[in-house]
Parts: structure tokens; sequence; C-alpha cells
């Protein structure tokens, strides 16, 4: 099937902070510093920790500076946290955040309604934060949100997204999410973006980063694999939701990931069964059902054994 | 990305069969003719409408003949009834099933459990029917159930899908499905078995049936897509579950397969919407979550709009 995968992948565990945003319980700083710490002991070496944004936005997010403290820092493993504004780097800063991230919309109409600005405004409010990230000698990643589809706009186009890649480029970005924020893309529309993203962009650092909303999270990550792509975000028990769609599926879970990408001999470090238990643990902490299914059936398969 | 896609491909929706089959709740015969009749309203041409089975084994499917008897047949839609046995043939043939369908499994262990005989046996068995089903001019498609492992024996090799891919056409089968009951395959599992089968029968008329229990239906379809495959099962509403991991996932859910297709630019003649408002109806007929992530996301805009 045309090139080869990649043999190994890189899984940026999202659960911790975009998919704990999503959810309206509540998590104690306690539960947090205990997911991040098991996390990390199943062998992810990458993963969202905190967001550095306005309890008033997010309530659930107040606690960063707690769980970063918190955590028990280990060696090769990337803790990053979201920086929304020069405040939140300072936060993350702070909080020894190995990473930062920063975001804007491949959508004038999602910039608008989500941060009350044009997305060239705010990548101009963004212009500090990533020259100070950088002159601290921070990792700098960029997430475009949007870059499938817009709840308000409807469609985005390829170009709107590759113009993205290229001003966080210019920012000085390490790193560059390619993010479906509400699950509406297929699998020829995301190859597409990622290999015009990658006439821009170094593909070894472009992530990619799916919701699970209409179900194509997976089959998406096959498309971009067959197209080189090798940096992928999920979420444990696939925590998060989608804000724009009740009740529907957000992030893509990581044990559902890591079922595939074990399937196909990528290697990622990571340790499924211990993932599993993980995803188990945090759904019954949050009175939520486990979002992985991958998850589910393993758990039914250690109970029948 | 290697080979272009099939242009059309054709959806065989197994909801009111191996969906319903599987759900606990017994569905009036009047919900399930209504059933069958929008999907064939929605552009359905291919329908799983019955099973001729004991009502011992499965009380679900006691009502067969009524459903059959029921239903607003349309010419040019396919209607199909399982037919465990001569008697389950005789009672499809005084339904005027336009197809009946046989089965047995590539696992040895699973044809035991399951049907308490061999995997030999079982096509024994079969071979009257088979007889009686061409002699009778009905379509005539058989099922391989554990094509890509099995709940009691684990792994079931290449191997043992092609040797009962020959044995079904050697029976004079018209379509053979390669089902992965457990839903434990990924993608390039599937394109092994889809193209060593494909040495053995027309890949035309080799159908994927996918169970979603890992995540995975939606990722191995996009799989055997691309090496041709171009007739899948799909249940509405995502029907059906797994007996073999209480409470996991079943059927890959018909909306998101459409949405998948349709975001490919692959013909099916189903309409997407009708579908996600069937699934909807008949989630709510069931008092269960609607299992198809496309059907409640699709459901959650139209609410907002």
């Amino acid at each position: 099937m045309g090139r080869d995968l990649p043999k190994r992948v890189q899984v940026v565990e999202v659960g911790p902070r975009d998919g704990l945003q999503a959810e309206s319980k509540f998590v104690s700083t306690e539960t947090k510093i205990e997911l991040v710490d098991r996390l990390v002991g199943a062998g992810v070496r990458r993963i969202e920790a905190a967001s550095f944004v306005s309890p008033k936005w997010i309530p659930q997010m107040a606690d960063g500076a707690a769980v970063m403290a918190g955590i028990d820092r280990r060696a090769g493993v990337t803790y990053a946290a979201l920086t929304p504004n020069m405040k939140g780097l300072e936060g993350a800063i702070a909080s020894k955040a190995d990473e930062v991230v920063i975001f804007g919309a491949a959508s004038e109409a999602f910039s608008q309604r989500n941060i009350n600005c044009s997305v060239a405004e705010s990548l101009e409010r963004f212009a500090p934060v990533a020259r100070m990230a950088k002159a601290e000698g921070l990792q700098l990643r960029a997430s475009i949100s949007c870059s499938f589809g817009c709840p308000y706009q409807g469609p985005v186009s390829v170009d709107a997204v590759v113009d993205m890649v290229r001003r966080f480029r210019d920012l000085g970005c390490d790193e560059i999410d390619i993010a479906d924020t509400i699950g509406v893309g297929t699998v020829h529309h995301v190859q597409q973006v990622v290999e015009a993203a990658a006439r821009e962009f170094p593909l070894d650092r472009l992530a990619g980063h799916f919701h699970d909303t209409y179900g194509q999270a997976l089959a998406n990550i096959v498309g971009a694999l067959q197209v080189g792509m090798s940096v992928f975000h999920s979420s444990v028990g696939g925590l998060g939701g989608c804000p724009y769609a009740k009740g529907a599926t957000g992030n893509v879970a990581t044990e559902d990931l890591l079922y595939l990408l074990d399937g196909l001999g990528i290697e990622t470090g990571i340790d499924l069964d211990a993932v599993v238990s993980i995803g188990d643990w945090v759904s019954q902490q949050m009175g939520r059902d486990n979002g992985a299914r991958a998850g589910k059936a393993l758990m039914a398969k250690r109970a029948s054994n």
C-alpha cells in the first residue's frame, strides 16, 4: 500500500488537559497528578499536563500550577502546558513545563466566536509568547484548530490550514498540530492536508490531533500514517467530549490508537495493558462510561478470564 | 495512495438481523417491519431482514416469517435471511427471501463451542442447504466468522480463512463475507486476508463484515477499500453488541460508514441524513444509546440549528 508506514510513532497523551478540559465533572488535583504519573509509568513520554488559562474561562484547569508541582517529574518525559497568553506562559515557566502550546484556528469564524478576535490578531498576541518561550529554551508547539471544518463557517480549505502552518513556522514553532477539532475530516481530506502542510514544515514535526465525533479518527490516523505522519495525539479512556455536539465523542482514545499501532507493528514504547487499566480507573473516578472501545473490550476480556 | 478506491460501494444493512439478534431487548414485529421499510426508503438495496433459526436458540428472531410477510417488498431490493439448516431454508423460501446466508467459522474452537460440531461437519450440513438454495434460484451467501481472531483459540491464520473461502466457493456461493466477529483485526491484517481471499474468489463478491469492538472497524474498511473490496456490512445505529465482550461495541454503524464513503466521494445510493433519523428512532424504540457516532453528532447538529 504505497509507502511504508513509520516504524515508530510518538503518541502525545492529551487526556489530562484537552480531555479533562471538556469534561463537566471537576477532577481533583490529586486525581490529575495520579493520572499523569500513571500514564508516564505506562511508557508515555509526551503528555499535556496542564493549561495556564484563566480559571474564569476554564475552571477545570484552575489547578495547573498545583498539578505541575505535584507530578513526579521523570527525565526523558516532555510535560506540556497550554499557554494562551503571556500570563499563561509565565505560569508555565514557573511550573517548569518542558513544552508550551499556543493555538489558532484555520477558520476566521471560529477565531471570532471562540477567542473574540481575528486569526491575524490571535497570531499577533501569540508572537511575544512564542518569542519568550524560545528565549527561555522551551519547546514551542502550535495547534491549528478547525483544520478540517468549523462549527460556525462549515468547510475549511486546505489553503487556510497551510497558511496557518506558515505563520506558526514563522513564529519559530518546533511542532505544529493539525487538529480536527470537531471530527469532521475523512481520510482523503486528511491525506491532502497533511501532504500540503508537509510542503511547508518538516513532516516529522507535524502532529495529527483527531477527534472521533463522526467515528473517523482512527481511519484518519491510518490515512495520515500512510502519508508519513508519525506524531499523534490521543486521550486515555477517550476523555473529553465535543462542546459543539453535546453527547458526542471527543478525542480518539489512546487505547484504540495503541491497539491499532500494536497491530501494525509500529513501536510506541507505551504498554497498552497498563493504559487500559488507567482508562478504566479514570473513567470510574469520573463516573463516566469508558470511551475507549479497545479499553472496554480488553477489560471485558480480563473479567471473563 | 496506491490503487484507486472503488467508485461505488454496496452497503449491506445488517441491523435488522445481525444487529437485533445481539440485542437483549425484544423488538416487536411491527418495529422490525418499519425498520426494514424505512431503511429501504433511505436507499438501502441489500438488507438482512430475518433469520430462520430455531426460536429456542434466538428468541429475538422468532418472528422472521411475519417480518418477511409484513415488509413492503420493493423491486430491486435484495432481502436476505439467515438459514442455519434445511428447515430454515424452507422458511426462507416460503417467505420469498431473495438471498439466503449460510455460515462457518475459520476457527475450529469457535465452531465446536458455537454450533457443537467441527468446521468440516458444519460444511457438510450446509451442503444440501446450498444445493437447494441454488436449485430454487436464490442468491447464496456465506459468512466466514472469526476471520481475524477467535474468542476461544485466539489467533486465526490467513490460511484458515482462505480454506473456508475455497470450501464455500465449492458449495456454489455467490458471495462470501469475511467477518471479524469479535473485532480484533487491524488494517494490515485485513489487507492480507482480503488479498489472499481474492486469489480464490472474485474480489467484487467478497464482503467485509467488521465489528467495532476494538474501535478498528472503519480503519479496517479503509484498508479493505484500498485493496479493492467494495461490499461492506453495517448496522444502523450500531445496533448489536458483542456477546464475547459484555458492554462492548458490535457492528460498525451504517451512519459512520456512510459518512466515510460520502467523504471519499464513493457512491452508495443511500441517504445519510435519512439513515441518521432511522438510527435515532430505532435507538429510542429500544431505549438504548445511539451507537453511531456520526449519527449522534449529526443529531446534535440538527438540534442546535
